[in-house]
C-alpha cells in the first residue's frame, strides 16, 4: 500500500477510504485536494460533518431523519395524514419527495425483513406501523418498499399484520422503467411488466 | 435537484459534491453514510481534515509536503543529495517512492509551464532548483515529469536552464507500460517506445 511519508495525511486517507465506494486511490486524491483546498472550505466540510451528527435525529412518528421532535414532512400540515407510504430507508423517502406525485405521509421501517443477514420483523418499526394505522385516521397504506425477494417478503408481512385494520393496502407498480428498453431489461421485470398489464 | 428537506444534511451534501469527482448522487450516499455511521468515526474523520490543514506545509528544500521544516525524504541522511528527481506535484513523489526504485532527493515544482492555463515558469520552483544544482553536489537531475505537450516544454526549459551547471541531466523511459498491450495503446505511446528502443 503506498503511503505518503506524511501521518497526518495517511491519516486523512485511511479515514476517506472508509466510505462507501472510495478506494484508496480515490481516497488519496480527496485527500491531496483537501491539502491544497480553501481553509474556510475545509472546516466548512469538518463543521458540516460534526453538525449531521449532532443536530440530527429520528421523527418521533414516521424515523425519517429530522432536525426536531417531527421531520419536515410530518409536521406540514398541509399533508394528507390519511395516505401512508411506507419505505425501507430515509433515502427512499427523499426519491419519492423528489417526485412531488405523493402528498401523503411516511413511515420509515429501516430495513427489511431478511432472516439471512439477521433483520427480523421487531428489528423494524413494524409495530409503530401497526399502532399508526390504528390510532389515527388512515385510508391507505401505500408499500414503496424495493421489489427485491426480501422485500416481497416484507410487503407481504405488513399486509397480514394489517388485513383485520380495515384499510385499503396498495404497493408501487414494478414494470419497465421510463426511457428505457426492453431489450435491456431483466426477464423478471418484464414478466412482472406483462403479468401487471393495464388496459389502455 | 433533489433535497433531503435537512438543511443540516443539505449542508454535508453540498460540501462534499464540492470533492473532486464526487457528484450529487455520490454526495449523497457518502453523506448518509455519515448520519448512520459511529460518531467516534465522523469526529476522527472531521479531525483528520482540519489537521492536515494546520499541520502541514511544503518543505524548505523540495517543496515535497512536510509536517516538519524538511519533509522525511530530505531529513533522511540516508537519501543520496547529488541525485535530484525533478517532479510535477506531491502526488508524484509518492507514486516513486511507491516503486522504491529512487535513493535520491526531490524537487516538487507544483506544475509544469502552461501558457494557456497561465502558468509561467516564475511562477514553479524552478529558480530554486537552480540554485540546488549550483549549491549542492549535485550530479544528476532526472526528471521524472508526466509526458504531456507542456511537460515535454517543461523538460526542455530545465535542460536550457541547467545546461551552463556540468551536471547530467537525464529523463524517465517513456514507453509501454508493464502488463499492457499494444493493440490498446496510443499511436503517440508506441511510436516513442519505438524511437528510444534500446539494445537486448
Amino acid at each position: 500500500m503506498r503511503t505518503s511519508g506524511l501521518p497526518v495525511l495517511d491519516k486523512l486517507i485511511n479515514d476517506f477510504s472508509k466510505l462507501p465506494g472510495i478506494g484508496y486511490k480515490t481516497a488519496q486524491r480527496l485527500a491531496l485536494f483537501i491539502l491544497k483546498s480553501d481553509p474556510d472550505y475545509v472546516s466548512e466540510l469538518a463543521d458540516a460533518l460534526l453538525s449531521v451528527k449532532e443536530n440530527t435525529r429520528l421523527c418521533a412518528q414516521c424515523f425519517n431523519i429530522s432536525e426536531h421532535e417531527l421531520c419536515s414532512v410530518c409536521a406540514d400540515r398541509r399533508r394528507d395524514g390519511g395516505l401512508l407510504c411506507v419505505v425501507e430507508d430515509v433515502v427512499d423517502v427523499m426519491a419519492i419527495e423528489d417526485s412531488h406525485e405523493f402528498r401523503g405521509l411516511y413511515h420509515v421501517l429501516g430495513g427489511v425483513i431478511s432472516p439471512l443477514s439477521g433483520t427480523m420483523p421487531d428489528d423494524l418499526h413494524l409495530k409503530e406501523l401497526a399502532e399508526r394505522v390504528q390510532a389515527n385516521g388512515v385510508r391507505e397504506v401505500l408499500l414503496a418498499i424495493n421489489p427485491s425477494t426480501e422485500g416481497e417478503a416484507t410487503m407481504i408481512y405488513i399486509s397480514r399484520m394489517l388485513k383485520d385494520s380495515n384499510v385499503r393496502i396498495t404497493r408501487i407498480a414494478s414494470g419497465v422503467p421510463l426511457g428505457s428498453h426492453l431489450e435491456f431489461l431483466d426477464t423478471a421485470t418484464i414478466g412482472r411488466a406483462i403479468q401487471t398489464r393495464r388496459d389502455l
